[in-house]
């Protein structure tokens, strides 16, 4: 694990990107940022955490809504500075209530939702 | 698009990470960065651009390999600091040649080729 941690190339704040993906259907569901941390604990836990940036702490999915990701594999690219983390995710992992953040897309140079709101916002940011 | 651009959270080297993904498949190809330039000739040339962080100039992808990235669907997250590309890749996304940069897989804490080299890497880098 040390050996693993130490390849990964993390930025100036100590963090790398992470996507996470659904891992039977494919799906990209949100990008966040884990540090070293937030890695050991994924890996150990299965349930995956990450950093935080606006809170600056240690954020396990779904700890409160109960919207969880299990891991189900972590990838690195090449460069080391990037994970894919192919995920069985509870419900939506948006806290706008749709599976997935990547909701808008881009028509005629503007960004249109493109996605339907499952779950009611309210509680689900975590 | 103007609008689209600043809307958009670009970090403090004024860049958002993009993922590019594989249309139909679903594959997670790789994740590089974009910065206002590169996201307004990505959508107005639908071949993709992104900003290379190591030679500082744009990149766009395949231009001396020939392995472009036809773009066909941006999307947007719900923080407005990340973008998902739909893609059509051709050949293949790393320059190692494998067809994803992410062909590292985790396993009992240690990093494993789960990937195929399909093209030999020699000139690949673009």
């Amino acid at each position: 694990m040390k050996a693993l941690l130490d390849a990964l190339k993390f930025n100036e704040a100590g963090l790398v990107p992470a996507i996470a993906q659904q891992h039977d259907s494919g799906e990209v569901l949100m990008l966040a940022w884990m540090n070293r941390e937030a890695i050991e604990e994924t890996l150990q836990t299965s349930r995956v955490c990450y950093w935080s940036r606006s809170r600056a702490r240690l954020w396990r999915k779904g700890e409160t809504s109960g919207q969880v990701q299990r891991l189900v594999e972590m990838r690195i690219d090449c460069d080391g500075d990037a994970l894919l983390l192919k995920v069985e995710q509870t419900g939506v992992a948006c806290h706008t209530g749709r599976r997935s953040c990547f909701f808008r897309r881009v028509e005629a140079g503007e960004a249109v939702e493109a996605e339907p709101v499952l779950v009611p916002p309210g509680q689900l940011y975590d």
